[in-house]
C-alpha cells in the first residue's frame, strides 16, 4: 500500500458542520414530532433573484445552439465578469484593481483552502480564534499547523484570541508570522474592523513581510459607512493582501457556486535563491493547471447581479437577511443574553451561560428550543462559552426560533 | 514576503495549451484573412443534448422559489446522481460499486489534480509519456517530480515511453513506484487497454503495493466490445485503483463541468506508523474540507443523461464526433500520414516526418493549413515525432481541415 499524507491524521476526528448535521439528524431519529429550525450553518434560505433566474435560462438557451454554445472558458474567469467585478465591487469604492487580478473560482471555501499551496510548506501562520474551520483544516492538511493538543490547539499555529474582551479584535502577532488570515465582517463573531484598524495590519504586514489572506465575503452587510468593504481601500493593500469575495451570501449563490480571488500584481514573495515572484502568477498557474473554470451559465448568472435591476434585488436580498439579524439580536437580548455581532455581517454571537460547554449549549437548544445553532468551541478554544446563530433563516422561522429560545429562557 | 511554494517554479514556463493558443493568436494577429480551424484542444463543439437543458431549465425553475430552492448541497454529491452513476455506470457492467465510494466534482482536471495530495509528499510517481500535461503538474507543484533535465524530464519521476514501437502499450515500472497514472482510452495516442493488458496493471500493483490513478474520462468512446470501460471490469481493482469519470466528453459538459471519481473502501494506504488508512475517507475529508460540491442545477443537468432519452441522445453525441474521427483518420492515411487512434477514441495521433520537431510541425499547420493540433512534444519526450488532431470539432469545419491538410501534403 502507497504512504498517505501523513499530516490529514491530525485532523480533529470530524468538521465542525458534519457534526453538526450529525447531532441533528440524530436527534430528529428519536424526535420524527420535533419541527427543528436551523439556524447553525450559515446557508442562505431565499430564492435566487429573478435577474439572476432570468440571466440562467437565457445562458441555458446559449447551450443548446451550436451558434452559441460555449465549451471550456477561460480557467480564471471570462473578461465580461471580471470586468464588471473592477467596476462595481472595486472601482466604485475608488480602488483600483485590473481584470487579471480577479481569478474566478467555484467558490470561497475552495479558494481559502486552496490559497495556502502558493505558499512554503513551513510558512507560519496565524489564526484569529475562533476561525472559520477550513483555514486551519487547509493548513494541518499541509503540514503548516503541526499537532493538535488535547484542547485542538496546534503547535505551529499563531493563535489570535478573538473574545468580548478585546473586542473581538486580533492583537498584531508577537512572534515572526508569514501569513495570516483575516475575516471581516468576521465568521463567526459578526465583529468589523474599522479603517485605523485594518491599516494596523496593512502596516504591521508591510513591515513584518507577511502575507494577508483577507476574506471578505460577507462584505455585503456591512452597514455603518465608515468601515472598508475591502482591504484595498487601506494604502499600501495591494502589496501584501490577497482578497477573497463571494456571490454565495450577497446574491445567494451557495447551493450556484462562485466566487473570486483578488492577487495584485505588486505582491512578491520571496524564494530559495532570493528572488522575488509574483503572487498573482502563481496563483494563476495553480488556477490554470488544476482546473477548468467555473460554469459559464454560473457566471453569466454572476454577471447579472451587476445590473441596475441586479444590484437592487441583491441589495433587497441583504436587507431581507439583515431585519433577521436585527429580529435575533434584539430578541436573545431580551432574553438576557449578552448578544454581539448582527450589526454589520448576518452573525450572531452570543454569550452562553457560565459553567457550561458550548456543544452542550448546542445540545440544550437542540433539546429544548429545536432550534439548531453552532456551538462556539467549534470554532476554535476562544470560541468556547459562545454559540452562533445565522441570519439567513426564513422570517417566519427566524421569528419563531426566536420565540421558543424566549420562552425556554423564561 | 513570505517564501512561496518552491516547487512552482520547477514547472516548465507554460502549459501546453496556453502556449498552444498564444501561437494562434499571434498567428492570427498576422493573418488576420486565415478561417483557423482548431482541433488542438480537446474542447466539444456540439451544443448540449436537449434532455440535459430541459433539465437545466426546470432546475433553474426550482432555485427561484423558497420552496424548492437548494443552497449548500453535499459536498460530494448529491444521492439522487450518485445512485444513478452507481446504477448506469457500474451496474450496468456487472460491477458493482456504492453511491459513497463516488464523490462528484465540478471536472476531471481538477480531480486528477487534486487526488496526489492525499498521498506522501515523498511518493513515487510513474506517468506514461506522452501524458495529460495535468498529472505531471500536479506532481511537481507537490514536489514530487524533482527537477526538469533540458529535455524536460523530472528526476524523480517514472517515465513509461508509450511510442508505436511497443504498441503505445506502457511497460511495467521496473523500480518501485508508489503511484502510476493511466488514462484509456488514452489522451493522447488514443490507444486502449484490452481486458489482459489491464489485469496485468491491477495484478501488478496489488503485488508491488502500488495505487493506479485510471483515468476514463473517454470510456464513452469505446467501441469493440471486449474493451473493458471501467478498471473494475477487473477482479482485484477495487483494492489497488482509483477511477475518474467525467460528463464533460460524453454529454458535452466542457462549459457546463461536472465529474466524478471513484474510490472503492477497500482501498488502504499506509501511515507511518504502519496502520492502514481509509483512502476514500481521505479523499471525502479533503473534498468536504476544501469544496462545497458542485451547483445543483449541474448535478441535476448530469442525472438527465442517465433517462432513456438522456441515453440515446449522448450516444448521438458520441456517434457524431467518432465520425469526425474516421474522417480524419482515414483522410490523414490517404494523405500519406501513419495514423493512431481514433477507433475508441476521439484523438487521432498521427506520425509526423522525420527531421522537424512537433512544435515545427505545428506551426507549419498552423501557416500552411490554417489548422490547429496538438504538438506530440507538448505531452512528453517521447511524444516528440507525433501530432495530436482531436474529433470534436464540427462536421464541416472537420472535413475542411482534412482537405486543406491532403492539399497541402501533394
Amino acid at each position: 500500500m502507497a504512504n498517505v499524507n501523513e499530516h490529514y491524521l491530525k485532523l480533529k476526528s470530524s468538521y465542525l458542520f458534519s457534526e453538526i448535521a450529525r447531532r441533528v439528524r440524530e436527534f430528529q431519529e428519536a424526535h420524527a414530532e420535533a419541527r427543528i429550525i436551523r439556524l447553525g450553518i450559515g446557508d442562505v434560505t431565499q430564492p435566487l433573484p429573478p435577474t439572476v433566474i432570468r440571466a440562467l435560462h437565457e445562458a441555458v438557451d446559449e447551450m443548446a445552439r451550436a451558434e452559441t454554445f460555449r465549451g471550456y472558458g477561460p480557467e480564471t474567469g471570462y473578461d465580461f465578469l471580471t470586468a464588471l467585478v473592477a467596476k462595481h465591487d472595486y472601482g466604485s469604492r475608488g480602488v483600483s484593481i485590473a481584470p487579471d487580478e480577479i481569478i474566478v473560482s467555484d467558490g470561497s471555501k475552495s479558494d481559502s483552502g486552496n490559497i495556502q499551496e502558493i505558499f512554503a510548506a513551513d510558512a507560519t501562520v496565524a489564526l484569529t480564534d475562533p476561525v472559520y474551520p477550513v483555514y486551519l483544516d487547509s493548513n494541518v492538511m499541509a503540514g503548516r499547523a503541526g499537532t493538535a493538543d488535547e484542547r485542538g490547539r496546534y503547535s505551529r499555529v499563531v493563535y489570535m484570541p478573538c473574545t468580548a474582551e478585546n473586542g473581538f479584535q486580533p492583537a498584531l502577532p508577537e512572534r515572526p508570522v508569514d501569513m495570516v488570515y483575516l475575516c471581516f465582517p468576521n465568521n463567526p463573531t459578526g465583529s468589523v474592523l474599522t479603517r485605523p484598524q485594518l491599516k494596523r495590519w496593512v502596516d504591521w504586514a508591510r513591515a513584518n513581510n507577511a502575507v494577508l489572506l483577507f476574506d471578505a465575503a460577507y462584505e455585503a452587510y456591512i452597514r455603518e459607512p465608515e468601515i472598508p468593504h475591502s482591504i484595498y481601500e487601506v494604502e499600501g493593500a495591494r502589496e501584501v493582501a490577497i482578497e477573497c469575495r463571494s456571490f454565495s451570501k450577497s446574491a445567494g449563490f451557495t447551493g450556484l457556486r462562485l466566487a473570486y480571488t483578488v492577487v495584485p500584481k505588486e505582491m512578491r514573495g520571496r524564494s530559495a535563491d532570493g528572488a522575488m515572484q509574483s503572487v498573482n502568477q502563481l496563483w494563476t498557474r495553480r488556477t490554470t493547471i488544476k482546473s477548468n473554470g467555473a460554469p459559464y451559465i454560473v457566471q453569466k448568472a454572476a454577471a447579472a447581479t451587476y445590473t441596475p435591476d441586479g444590484q437592487k434585488q441583491v441589495r433587497a436580498l441583504v436587507d431581507f437577511y439583515m431585519e433577521n439579524a436585527r429580529t435575533i439580536a434584539t430578541g436573545l437580548a431580551e432574553a438576557g443574553f449578552t448578544v454581539y455581532g448582527g450589526r454589520n455581517a448576518p452573525y450572531i454571537w452570543i454569550r452562553i451561560p457560565a459553567g457550561i460547554s458550548s456543544w452542550d449549549f448546542f445540545d440544550r437548544m437542540l433539546a429544548e428550543a429545536n432550534v439548531v445553532g453552532a456551538p462556539g468551541g467549534g470554532f476554535g478554544p476562544s470560541g468556547e462559552g459562545y454559540f452562533r446563530l445565522t441570519a439567513f433563516g426564513s422570517r417566519e422561522k427566524t421569528e419563531e426560533a426566536v420565540a421558543r429560545i424566549k420562552s425556554c429562557r423564561r
